[in-house]
């Protein structure tokens, strides 16, 4: 518990605004003694929401500018080199950070991250990872969105990233990799899945099989690889589903003056219900692949779901999730040279 | 109304057995006095069963075999000729019925299919569709799982399908249709989704754009087209989602006793929900392309389920889909001489 982890906090790119990253950095330096924050952005709008708080974990670094969620690809990454989101990563490169958590645009920070931080050795994309909520709490998915059109290589890469994130994060020694399909016998898929598994099947990772989409969620493994197309739909689809039956309950239960006096006796159980299923307890996706640790956390994340993006920054730099892909890399990654 | 509607009833292949497929053909008749089914299977078995019921509405065709769920497709396709499936396909071939339904192996079920009845021109594969549930009632989502490695040309013909499903079985006129894809902007999606959208922008379809995950359960959209391994994936984790909630829902209310007396009090309204997310009354996917009504039921459906299924085919015969279909490839499919 001696060492000291520092985390770079983008602070002007949340659809929030900076009060909720500056509430988010005092709430977990408050609960983790060991952090430390860098508030980057603006300081003319960060002292003074900071004020005397964080009891001296909490420290502005400058920087001018912000990507919008608008900015083509190419300003964000070319010209706003005082963005807050560069900032925030430059201090990962610079070694002032361990880790960078930012709100802003995916998209825009996966460019930066690589062309600031640079991938690692036998890595060819950053993949998007994430917790997601299952019968048995949770498990680790990606791509989340950011690669279409992979090969089995890639695939191959990702299992290797995600099961190291998993044992970081999870805490888990030999996690269970699954590969997304349509069906678990060996003959269904198409031709990317059924090149992944003779690749993963040769791998030294803890190599389940096949899933299906249902086995995300009910299932029991600890990470789900699929590319980045197959992954954002899956859980895309599982949002659309829990926002559906959310609001197929909210309408039962308003549909009478007595459905709504059930409602209330069973609010208790349906606000406990609520939180389950709260995507800001997952809050925190992290980017495999770079040379450092950059967290991506949803745009409108409130404090609480902030907060917990950078408790996950701060267990991957804390265990030194770095060292361990590469270390996956080199003993756990099927060369095919291709 | 005055016509008859005749439809094949593979009685055989289901897992609840031919008692299930007798009790769904009974009441389906009942409810419809223009339906005419025929039992399809062992007479042995199904004459004691239906016993005097179904009014002259319901007749028993002899077929002295079964596909079972483990067969081989080549077994199923080629040596059970006297399939109680292969049989009620065959009536459809010959005129006597103008629609069948199968619980029984899918696969087997658009190979039979298709070897009997052939495509229709202009389709190179048969699509699965099945209406799925959304904030606005139900949407129809192809292809779920019958096609993988599809070219956008496939895509397309499942759009125009899917577009004529929908205005004969929703009576839509003009029916909606959305590709599914990770993101709403032009530039996001994979190859094969950029170049169907391409083709569906030139086509004569009331084609609305991409759409994402969420938005087939939310969105405003009356046919959802994808590729087969996307469909299925976004169909099997909408299933996960759904059964991992009822699964909290269960834990919740039977945590305490008092959270037990609040399952109690609002138990009306839980089953209100249930009832809206029980796949059952969606239960019946129509195979799309062949020259004849196909319609898969679910291997475990119960009597209404089954009943849902037989009223999807009668709908289905009653309006002519089969020349809708045509109509539609003829005038609305895109040529591309790929």
């Amino acid at each position: 518990m001696g060492e000291v982890i520092t985390i770079a906090l983008d602070a002007m790119s949340g659809d929030l605004g900076a009060e909720t990253a500056v509430e988010a950095a005092i709430s977990v330096t408050g609960k983790y003694t060991d952090l430390r924050i860098l508030l980057v952005g603006d300081e003319a709008v960060l002292a003074p929401l900071l004020g005397g708080a964080g009891s001296g974990q909490i420290e502005i670094r400058h920087a001018s500018e912000v990507v919008a969620m608008e900015d083509a690809l190419a300003l964000a990454v070319r010209m706003k080199k005082d963005s807050s989101m560069r900032v925030a990563i430059n201090q990962v490169r610079d070694g002032e950070a361990a880790a960078c958590v930012s709100c802003g645009n995916t998209a825009a920070l996966v460019a930066i991250g690589r062309f600031v931080l640079k991938m690692l050795p036998g890595i060819d994309r950053p993949a998007i990872i994430t917790a997601i909520p299952n019968i048995h709490g949770h498990v680790q998915m990606l791509d989340l969105g950011g690669n279409v059109d992979c090969s089995a290589e890639h695939l191959n890469q990702f299992a290797v990233m995600g099961a190291a994130l998993s044992a970081v994060v999870d805490n888990i020694e030999s996690p269970r990799v699954g590969l997304l399909n349509i069906g678990s016998e060996d003959i269904k898929g198409n031709e990317l899945v059924k090149d992944t598994h003779a690749l993963l099947e040769k791998s030294d990772l803890n190599y389940v099989g096949f899933i299906e989409g249902d086995e995300v969620y009910l299932g029991d493994v600890d990470v789900v690889v699929a590319d980045g197309f197959v992954g954002n739909v899956a859980l895309k689809t599982a949002e659309g589903v829990a926002k559906l039956i959310s609001s197929y309950l909210k309408e039962e239960f308003t549909r009478s003056p007595l459905n709504k006096v059930m409602g209330l006796v069973a609010s208790p159980v349906l606000k406990s219900l609520k939180n389950k299923i709260d995507p800001g307890q997952y809050n925190g996706a992290s980017l495999l692949g770079l040379r450092g640790i950059v967290i991506k956390s949803h745009g409108g994340a409130d404090a609480p779901a902030l907060a917990n993006a950078l408790s996950i920054a701060r267990i991957e730099a804390k265990k030194n999730l770095i060292s361990l892909i590469e270390n996956y890399t080199e003993t756990k990654l099927i060369q095919t040279g291709a």
